[in-house]
């Protein structure tokens, strides 16, 4: 008896979406069920990847990604050049954005140091920081708290020290509106080592 | 001051990701990069979603997705001609198939009866079930148990009856593994009307 599943182009589309992360075979299904019910929305799904794929680059100044290089902050005339906050990700470019606040240039480092995985200073966009320094006068170390994140700082913070360029890092603490009942000791202890008089 | 989120070729991906069903704004975000990170998987998704959309279409005999009309279980010699299973949706098709015990055909109404909605006989696929009840012995009917599933049973009970033809439903009841404590009322009430002798 020979049973039947899926079409095999049905069952490519399956697998397909099943790739992506955190999309199991059951939702890989749905969604490609719902692929074939909605063809324009798929097309224009299978578009928007070519698309992005094609338009999507690296800024050659900041790393960050842009459809037109250098990028719209790099070459924005408003922004203050004097500073660089330096990010792990594209994604922390944009969370920084969001908060309207910050005024100053970007640079993504596209990780963080992990020997474990064998990411050493070359794999990340390190080179690219030193070939911009010129003109700046503080460098802002964004990237996250994790083992990596700490020792990517510290490595950043002994490189550019010698530059004579202020190196600082954004403030971790207990976020807004969170319970200190309800805070991990890291980040009491955190927000303790980092107080300011009122 | 004009601040930036994402390109656009990046914004239309992440968009045209959270088009997609149970896939929010921040799931797209991440999708989104993971596709511009993944050049090959992501590419392989938007030829697969071309693919699917040119080659799948209904089988004209039970209106099954395929790529080859008639589909590979209507076209089969060794499938049992005399048994038709009316289901929901090519998903169900699956369903019944996996469990290696159907040896018949199958027919896909694409929907359930829904005055709500607008979905009467006309929206679904019944003139094609009509049509080919030459030589049927059986009509096996595996709609799922919902308000909508029950109302279009009967209606294809009492479209079916006049006909001579055997209309069968799949038996609703307890789930294998599951526990009479905690299943509802109305399975248990099914599963006590279904009941059968030792």
């Amino acid at each position: 008896m020979d049973f039947f599943y899926y079409p095999q182009p049905l069952a490519d589309l399956i697998a397909a979406f099943s790739r992506l992360p955190g999309i199991g075979p059951k939702t890989a299904g749905r969604l490609a069920f719902y692929a074939l019910q909605h063809a324009d929305e798929a097309t224009g799904l299978s578009k928007a990847i070519s698309a992005a794929l094609k338009d999507i680059r690296y800024c050659s100044i900041c790393g960050n990604y842009t459809d037109s290089d250098p990028c719209r902050i790099c070459s924005s005339p408003k922004r203050n050049r004097e500073i660089l906050c330096v990010v792990e990700q594209s994604r922390d470019v944009v969370a920084l954005e969001k908060t309207g606040e910050y005024k100053g240039l970007y640079h993504v480092l596209h990780g963080v140091l992990s020997p474990m995985e064998g990411i050493g200073p070359e794999q990340l966009n390190i080179g690219g920081l030193l070939s911009r320094l010129e003109g700046v006068s503080e460098i802002v170390i964004a990237v996250n708290p994790t083992v990596e994140g700490e020792a990517t700082a510290l490595y950043l913070a002994r490189l550019l020290k010698p530059l004579q360029i202020k190196v600082t890092r954004i403030a971790h603490g207990l976020p807004v509106g969170a319970d200190l009942e309800y805070a991990d000791e890291v980040t009491i202890a955190r927000a303790l080592e980092g107080r300011r008089p009122l």
